[in-house]
């Protein structure tokens, strides 16, 4: 496919502003019929996902550049291991390996995180979802990265779902008015969820009708205690603030998801460079 | 000053990608016409960056938003300290909350990274530079964040700076060759840098007339030897892979910059909320 | 607040193609800095929606445009009401009659419709929804403008709602296993519809755990079995070329929501005029 | 011909609207690389129109879909009959297919209604115009399914021919005086049309030497009258309110030209529907 | 009036190719909240065009930007005379100065030589015709200059206008023919030119209806020629290569119009400069 | 290369308004599906440049436009010479034409006008630059013209160098000041010039460490003798109206550069014109 408007703007943006009115260096030390072939090389051990964006800013430069040996979304790598062949012009490949490159370490980065905290989850039936704190403009790409590391999209903006907080509930009145008052005025396809802070407003909620209902930072004690009252009349999203440490405890109250923000506002890029290969 | 072109496409991205068609849970919930004020709070120490960035966000989906208490860049907050102050239409307020912390928090966190690296230069003569290792579409942003942690900017793009490395001596056939035939084509405003990994490089830089020396991943007693050989009559970088251990050190070797890619590749988001006030 | 991207973006396309170089006839006749003063009014009965996009026509051609006497969206209004009055330079106003006027004709018209089928509706609990056979482009103008005469939106578009049809089914294997894939990939807050031609596919959705069955094309005695086997357990949607003679009979079979294509394929402009006033 | 600026954005527009973050049923339930075949199939007689804006929509999606057995515009089809074979990825076919539909079912059925209103005027020697009363941002593809029904095109925009009206009138002071202020402005190659309500304005924009007579809202015998007096000295229009019951009898009366909004403001879409064909 | 999009567009290019990531030199020495003053100021004599380019230049940079003393297009202004003052950011006023510099300067320049072409057509009653021999992207502007200098503008682009060259003749058969073909398909609004080389294709284009007829490189004897054998059934063009000593003597051989080229293509930009005021 | 973002957007407006709503002429005259074949040939001695620009408009109109006997930049051709074939749909290369051949007529005129500047310089050393008086929108194009012209590159743009004037020397409160407070700010690997009316501020750059010295409007003689003051310590670069008659004395002061801003604010445009070849 190929990328959709939103993507193709974001790769017009990177490249406009690493090569702005050109790039010195190579236009300099490279004749424009050059061909070439590199490799993206994982350093480190991690979880593939960017390669068709990185593909995008090369293909941006160059339509002719041709791809091959293209790790699929999740594939995990050792160090060593390609993750992606690009041949083309040479200017093209050394013009766009920054930005390609970037896109690459930056989604691989929050893949692998989240594969990590996808491990912690494993057997307990919950599941992982994100949330909506990723890099303005990066929303799509950082959401699939987090499914190929292993984990759930939660919804992907304030046009898919709804979500019920305190100053919504002190405007409406009640829990129940803010409710209703929204299932009347959104499309019956999409759910509504409200965010509850203790086991009082889990109660009004679900009486409000609630499809799924969020603890917000309860200890694992309450959350257990959420997921008995709400015996399976909503779903249960835990929230607020788990790491590594704390994840696995929560997902073993029973709740049906755990949402971490850090996946995306705080994954460190991980190690990966663009070897030249013999053309 | 108006965001320049670049910043305001990244912006329509944000909101596209956040609001697309539109916010459900803030159209059912609130009126059009109610207005509102909040503020952006700092939730843990923290250096400040991206207040324009948020507040343009605030602007692009109601110009009459209006802005208060704004903290300039580079702003070191405590806990509870007001970033900034934002009255508005409160739909607007709502519908832009979360892209323009995500800015804030981002940018911030860039900052605040940024400014402990540069502690441990201070006193040295040396200074912190940061890389192209940016957020595709976030160059100038997280490089403005970076000054406004301590840093100083390394080249913006490939624009603005030549810099030879490996494959580029391999093409034109030796370091003279390439300093020589890059000077012939780029303007006379922009220097050359040549990459070296060893004194011997560094030799042959110095001789083709290089404005900056890289020294590439070498160690601290390699480092001061090539800053001797240099002897001032050309600039000199320090890179690879330095963190906050080994920055210092690096420092003291008498180059004139180090730079740290994981400034901006792997800083995490520090944590600001946005709370309403009263109006 | 200041129309989205999106809105922006259709206005610079309408204004474009009407204004192309320029307006002839305007830019001869009237000097810069007339002013001047306007009304659009209705010239037959109908419901009015899209006063916000004209105005979004006369700004973007100068921002000094003011405007009062503003219809709400929905009301409705009798041959001479006025639903605009617009003020500002004489040349604004009329490079950009037209194309304001084709804006709230259109929508009015779409607004004007939507009312004289919900009004069939009335008293039987049962809403009345819209489809994606919308003028591309105009997705969200046309969809509010249903909302505008009564109705309610159907999923906005292909991101928010998942609809299971037969090929889908057939690529899955059967309802059960379509269903159960795309609850595994999508976010917790959509709804899956499935389309059933008939009711062994009413009780296979059941089973499977759709949120929304659409019965499809079913005659009202099998869409009142359809509700009765439903019982509750998920919301029904009539669907299938219902008309103004047929839709009330579909509302009283005990459907949630009835949808209907024509309200945004079919509508035919309402007549609306703009009148100068005195200045 | 690739799409033209203006028509990209459209469908960046329409694809944007539909698809935004992602088609959430296609990709949950076919792989990214399974091909299919799907034809446009008439529903009922119609005369066909915009088969190149529906190929746009799934290129734009995929560059390598592929097409066969287009109609051309202007073909006459019966129900059926296949309007255009599309082959590509089934996700690309699957989810263009409401947007491509969308412009194909609501261009061919501008079309079809333009074929009914010129078949009134056969034999007559009178040509059928449209109006500029089109759907914002559709003017050049609305404009060419006229002409696919048979239609003439008036005026494109504001920019290429000059239409004289009251208030122009009122502000020149006389029709002669406006003729000749806007003819010693715009290019020689644009004509000036003056819209007259009686006989004595139809000799007054004759004597001032306008080039096109619109004779509005005029009755047949009046037209008839006015035709007359022009002596084919000018262009005569008759435009106001006129349906397939008045349109002949306007014809009849000598004009040049009939023009009729409704061609483009009040045309219903016609049934076209995608079926999948075996691979 | 806001710049109509194609002019944002443009000015968009402008700022990005000169700003690109920022005006190193003014935001090292200038503090962002500095307000200032400056005046553009002719240093030779011109005819003044493009204030209004330019000061959308500084409204881009930044909205509170004000002018005053802007001198109307057209205007002729001696050496030392101000053409516009601009108070604003200090900033925006040294950021922009040079991007609405080459506007004004260019299109004073077009102005100004235009206006020299006028002064030998004064009295003559034939008037003075642009091409689209125009600067890419500018279009708009350059017309506009020529009218400000005193001329008219020719056919804006290929839609308001249809001009038959000798391949379209050939393509046809015929003069006739081509003339009759384009006569069936284009607006009533539009009339057609046909380029002549001889007198044979003069009367050719006469007889076959041409609303325009356009003496190609002919000798004043021929042109005058051609004039009476024309005899006022339509309107004449003198083209090819006139310059300021042969086109006084095509204006007396008695054709409407003259055009000319150079007027766009090769005017050299007039000298204005931007001086500081005090504030 | 696919043309960056920058000549993408340039093209687009450059076909937007020329093409507009469509050409009239081509699309009346010639079928949807004729091939041809055209040649761009030079009409005068002149120096190639700008043929990717001119491909690119083919391109945009039909991406099937196929190219040969392409001239690199820099080429110098005879009248007669073809610079461009190009083969492709008639209608495509009819229609692009114009806006073509603007390019390639302007982009050359300024190479031709630099070749004759470069002429004066040979065999002393001194290279001649542009300057930042380019068109707005074509910066990247004319700057890439003047270097095929023989010419080199100063700064593209405020980014990528830093030039102080005198007030900011003004404002910093001298040279040093404002030479050490832009070092502090900018990335290492721009250079600073000082413009200088004299030569004590020629001395005072200098001292503060300045990287190039203008010699802002200085005669020979005192050009000489800053160049004896410099003494290599720092580059030289003369400005300020020179023509072919006096760049070549201003040269042999041994200067390194000398700037000449009318290479790209007044040439003119060299004639080339598109030959149709038989298919």
């Amino acid at each position: 496919m190929r990328p959709d408007p939103h993507l193709e703007r974001l790769i017009d943006l990177a490249i406009a502003e690493d090569l702005g009115s050109g790039d010195l260096t190579t236009e300099a030390l490279f004749p424009a019929n050059e061909q070439g072939r590199a490799a993206f090389v994982a350093r480190e051990p991690l979880v593939a996902s960017g390669c068709e964006a990185a593909m995008a800013v090369f293909r941006r430069l160059d339509p002719t550049c041709r791809f091959s040996r293209v790790c699929a979304e999740g594939t995990r790598a050792k160090p060593g291991r390609r993750l992606l062949t690009v041949h083309g012009p040479l200017r093209a490949l050394l013009s766009g390996e920054r930005a390609a490159l970037n896109f690459v370490r930056r989604l691989s980065g929050i893949a692998t995180l989240a594969s990590r905290y996808a491990e912690h989850l494993e057997g307990t039936g919950c599941r992982l979802l994100d949330t909506r704190k990723t890099t303005p403009g990066w929303r799509v790409l950082e959401k699939a990265a987090v499914r190929a590391g292993g984990g759930c999209n939660h919804r992907m903006g304030l046009f898919d779902g709804v979500m019920i907080k305190d100053n919504h509930i002190d405007a409406a009145g009640s829990i129940a008015r803010a409710v209703a008052k929204a299932r009347s005025r959104i499309p019956p396809t999409v759910r509504i969820e409200v965010e509850c802070a203790n086991l009082k407003q889990v109660r009004s909620a679900l009486a409000a009708g609630a499809d799924i209902i969020m603890l917000d930072n309860m200890d694992p004690t309450r959350m257990r205690r959420a997921v008995e009252i709400v015996a399976g009349r909503a779903l249960t999203e835990a929230s607020g603030r788990l790491d590594l440490q704390t994840i696995g405890q929560a997902a073993h109250t029973g709740v049906d998801f755990v949402s971490v923000g850090a996946l995306t506002h705080s994954a460190r890029s991980v190690d990966v460079a663009m070897d030249m290969l013999p053309a």
